[in-house]
């Protein structure tokens, strides 16, 4: 998505230990007008699946979600919770999910009564690097019952091995932009 | 709101410790359409006030804001985050807050970088009950030395004491749905 790959190559930051700060556009201040493009794209990708729920999970996946959403005409979005709350009781789905840029392991929960047998799923979430995130929520349709469409990423980081593990398992996985080098002297994305 | 109203007394569900569950269509499934007219709601409440930002907190603020946003002229959403992560560096604004439904203290960041004192702020949220997460973004705002336009309030629980705490410091609040009363019998909205 070459409007998505300009934004990044002007406002994207490469820090040290191969982190991407897109924080400007994606995942702490979100440029909303960017986000409807990038629904609009999930469903050019995945728009004659018959998807009727998107799943993400907390807290950057949600806002690509609810924007992707609009053009999946209002398919609900369920966003997996990471932490315990008194809000979250009854049936859960739960898987473990380590985390690569927070270094810890945590649950991930999906209340049982939001994903059916008769759901088809596609999971939209912001970054893939080691696909931990990814292969918890798979895990978690997996438990349901569900079917899985596929995965639709803003950003993967090619360099690291997600998408390689997450496509040898036969997931259909669209990423928006996939960087397969960054450093100080810039960006380089593959080609599509 | 009342079609909010309609929606709650259908889907809604109370339940023990005064927890309002409205995972169905709120905060864990989310209705996008739903999302879509409260964002309307808010707008027609403060669309006179020419604001440039949508201020949130993780997680389910986020769908809330950035569907608002879209009636905002697409303003930018900064959601504020709970959590240290490596992606959450440079300078901060930090402010403690107290989680009523989690039971912990935690620190609320903000990049300094998105807020400035030419910024005019409308603050989201998805409930109200002590406060305690608005008053960290109101402090955040402030903080800033931006303006703050005032908050917008999905549900407020108007029988616990943070609308009135907030609106005897000044602050314009605005709850599209106060819940005075709920228990087994069913839920008593204040009148508007």
């Amino acid at each position: 998505m070459e409007l998505l790959k300009e934004r990044i190559r002007r406002d994207g930051c490469v820090k040290e230990g191969n982190v991407l700060k897109v924080d400007s556009f994606l995942n702490h201040q979100m440029d909303v007008a960017l986000l409807d493009e990038i629904g609009k794209e999930f469903f050019r990708r995945f728009g004659g699946e018959g998807v009727n729920k998107l799943l993400t999970i907390e807290a950057s996946g949600i806002g690509i979600a609810v924007m992707a959403a609009r053009h999946f005409d209002n398919a609900p979005v369920v966003f997996a919770k990471k932490t315990k709350s008194k809000n979250l009781d009854g049936e859960l789905y739960t898987t473990k999910v380590k985390s690569f840029t927070k270094g810890v392991e945590y649950d991930v929960q999906v209340a049982k009564r939001f994903l059916a047998p008769t759901d088809r799923v596609l999971i939209l979430d912001d970054f893939l690097a080691k696909g931990q995130a990814l292969l918890g929520l798979i895990d978690i349709v997996s438990q349901s019952g569900a079917q899985l469409v596929g995965c639709g990423i803003v950003i993967e980081k090619g360099f690291q091995d997600g998408g390689a593990l997450l496509r040898s398992k036969g997931v259909r996985l669209e990423s928006l932009a996939i960087v397969d080098k960054m450093d100080c002297n810039g960006i380089v994305f593959r080609e599509a």
